[in-house]
């Protein structure tokens, strides 16, 4: 789970610096968007369940991994640009993770199960919303609810499966799986909650 | 006053989602920009205060709560609008009830007075902030100048008659009264401080 | 240390009061926002901490200080308006000063010293970060990338000088002076690091 967590904040730092060049951003905005995004799920659940210290503040080389992840892509651009759909499915991955490590951390801290899954779900998706406020974009997750569902079933389907006495590895594979395989799905055949705005142009994240 | 609370929060989450449905969000985001709008104040004062656990941590159903009124709001989105008057007053209830129950939650944590009074200020005028800085728009309470104010005006009554030797039941209804009078009268009149900008054309919240 | 800690905030106070005039804000917006300005990067950095109770919790007055300096800033908008190179100035002294108050209060916590150091930075930063979303623009300090690095280095030099045996006055005197006059150097010959977007205008802040 730990290289998992790593991968998927490496993954996030990437896709997140390559959205920030678009829009005009320096060095230091980049590695900065990058960080937030990676680091900003989590961030967000430690300071609302009060669980201090925060991750990055016990180990910073985890700031430094995603800002040199972060760099790196931003360096590759033109070639890594044509690995559009490679970024796709990591980030995929780094939601889920996250989503799964976020339940674990929630559910150290003697809290109820539904503040266990939504522990999970802020923290696969506030990094991207903070990265949205922070470029001045409604946030997307708004827009796009099979990203937050997403987070959300997979962190049920682990809490259901442990609940029913499956052991932890197990459980987490299966939600890791099945929440990833849901997410892919959603982005391959567009699938979206009906929307109250039909004539709402549905963007692929 | 839990009774006061509930009712607050399940006029915001009507409220905001009412607002957020002009801006072509899908259900998940109507009822996230509901349940910010509600429970987000609170959380906002909890933080700054390291006030653990949070509100809707130790009682999740007030996130059901809040969701099932906004989506309720939404289906019902055509009949409720011309319901706007009622709404209008009951979110003046809901800031003064907020603001009221945040002087609550400060005082007992042995702070001072102008602290206690900014708490609740902070709980009534957050939530909205952040759903504005979530739907990606300045504020309005920035602009608004007696929604903030009649929030701290009722706060200062509240403090100022328990100060003089009121019981609490009492002060927190002559602040509830005298807060709520307040923002009606403001939004009746459209009373404004004045203004720096006085071409800015000013809207009614 | 604590002159110039007051010194600061209410320069950053007053600065961001007059720009937050060119936005059509009413009197109590301008006193929010540089009361946030001021006091916003400190709340940062001690929510990231966990380090309660918040500064301005303790002593209110600093918040009575700040509202008072942006009233000021804005009535006596027109005479100030001719010493835009005086509040620059201070506004960089504050910066700095910023950064090496929030490295003293990080290094009391016991977390390592790129921790220390991103900690001032964020004091630094994040005040300006928080108007910038309460004004809905894109924050300035992803696109001004000699603000937030003028922090680190003015950090990294007084975590440095302690190091290596400098007493913690003198060391605070050097970093100040020097970070002081590098990001004077920055704004009057427009440093920037080399920008992926050539075309982007770079406006001095």
């Amino acid at each position: 789970m730990h290289v998992i967590y790593l991968a998927a904040i490496v993954a996030e730092a990437m896709s997140r610096a390559l959205m920030g060049m678009r829009r005009g951003m320096d060095r230091f905005g980049l590695a900065l968007v990058g960080a937030v995004t990676a680091l900003g799920g989590g961030t967000v659940r430690d300071v609302l369940l009060g669980h201090y210290p925060l991750g990055w503040i016990s180990h910073p080389n985890y700031i430094f991994i995603t800002i040199c992840a972060a760099t790196v892509a931003a360096a590759l651009a033109k070639p890594l640009h044509g690995l559009r759909s490679l970024f796709v499915t990591v980030d995929a991955l780094g939601l889920v993770a996250f989503a799964i490590i976020g339940c674990n951390v929630a559910a150290e801290m003697d809290v109820s199960a539904p503040i266990v899954v939504l522990a999970g779900a802020i923290t696969g998706v506030c990094g991207g919303m903070l990265r949205d406020l922070l470029c001045n974009e409604m946030p997307l997750v708004l827009r796009q609810d099979l990203y937050a569902s997403v987070a959300l079933a997979a962190g049920t389907l682990y809490l259901a499966l442990q609940h029913v006495g499956v052991e932890q590895n197990t459980a987490s594979a299966v939600a890791l799986i099945g929440g990833f395989g849901l997410r892919l799905a959603a982005v391959r055949y567009r699938w979206r909650l009906k929307s109250f705005a039909a004539a709402d142009s549905g963007g692929v994240h």
